[in-house]
């Protein structure tokens, strides 16, 4: 039975998030309709990461098995063909081998957040960054950071709904770079808790105002506590950038 | 009776254009709504330059007049309040003399074209960017982008809409510039004629899929015949990118 990875874009605003659920579309539904319609095969697609509602992907990545063995241009193709018109766009497929799974195969996972520092709303990028009225210290942020780098028990940035066993990650990379009049963070680990990358936002965009200093950063980390976290950023802000294998 | 300089920002989607029209909402009539309904006057909004159907602005000027005098940071604001949830921010206001016109002073008009050239639909820039299915060749484009600079008879790039006295217009600026997976087309005159911008992108995508020889250009343009040109590249890929004085 070929098993098919294809790499995902998707615009997370009309979506209750990644995962099939009752109360609205959401991403993998999608796909798992146009899978059906195009090989008249009730295949369950399977992604590396659950994004939630409002979170957008430049390269989410899932896997899927079929009975029968198409080409991977015809899967993607058709699949782009069968989406119409969900923002949803498959950008590569290929065939991988049976044991490859898209979530427990990751190795690496990077995350882009988008943020726009300005008094005036926004018109282009309304539900694609998450608009903050006073000009953030990116600088500070960067330094702080890095106070997040390596392995520790992330409780304080941990969603409560969050399912994973341990509190336990490696944090390989957080850069804070202004990029003309965005600011983009990355972030970089094998695996994140739920709502990690926008409670560690949250934090730094504390520190841009000046209202935290690096060390408060250290200490919320330090607490392991939920209630030692900053306001979570908004769900608009996040992108899903890779996945690696 | 003050004048009032503003810069705007607005996502064209969802609108017929910048002008007010019969046939649907405008970013001129939505401009004058906020403004009716936080100053109780009913003054007229004059753009530099009238944005077709689907065309962005990240930097549209425009002027009007107002009896009272308001503090330029109360009328941003106030706009900006009001204009919810339309997409469309006014990102600076200005007091002017009586005698500044947002149209006829404009000294220079700079357009940005973005064209992303892949095989797969775009989900996150659908209405942002022109979906070009094959490769570009953009080093090409750019060379065939200079034989349209300087002073010409634009007919062969003109709509049969257009209303501009003469067809002779001075071309300071095409560029084109692939940055990461976008293509970036950036033109620079003190004013157009309609259709302008998106007919020498159309005619630059056909040199850069091959079609068209840089030779072809420089003919189509000699030929001062709208039968001449390309086909027009799509609205949702333009944007006025600033207006200056």
């Amino acid at each position: 039975m070929p098993r098919y990875k294809i790499t995902i874009e998707y615009d997370g605003t009309p979506f209750v998030g990644w995962q099939a659920q009752d109360n609205g579309p959401s991403v993998q539904a999608a796909l798992e309709r146009a899978l059906l319609a195009f090989s008249a095969e009730a295949a369950r697609v399977n992604g590396a990461g659950r994004t939630d509602a409002g979170v957008h992907a430049l390269g989410q990545v899932a896997h899927f098995d079929l009975d029968k063995e198409w080409p991977c241009e015809t899967v993607r193709d058709a699949l782009n063909a069968h989406l119409r018109p969900d923002p949803v766009a498959v950008l590569d497929c290929e065939r991988v081998a049976a044991d490859f799974d898209a979530r427990f195969s990751a190795t690496r996972r990077t995350y882009l957040y988008r943020i726009v520092d300005r008094r005036t709303p926004l018109a282009l990028d309304r539900q694609r960054a998450w608009q903050v009225p006073r000009r953030l210290d990116t600088r500070t942020m960067n330094v702080a950071a890095k106070a997040l780098l390596g392995n520790h028990d992330f409780t304080t940035f941990r969603s409560a709904q969050c399912q994973a066993k341990s509190p336990q990650k490696t944090l390989d990379r957080l850069d804070v770079k202004r990029e003309k009049s965005i600011i983009h963070i990355e972030a970089v680990a094998r695996s994140f808790l739920h709502n990690q990358v926008r409670s560690m936002v949250g934090a730094l965009k504390l520190v841009g105002e000046g209202k935290w200093q690096v060390g408060d950063v250290e200490r919320a980390l330090k607490a392991r506590d939920r209630a030692a976290c900053a306001p979570v950023a908004p769900a608009h802000g996040l992108y899903l950038e890779r996945v690696d294998y």
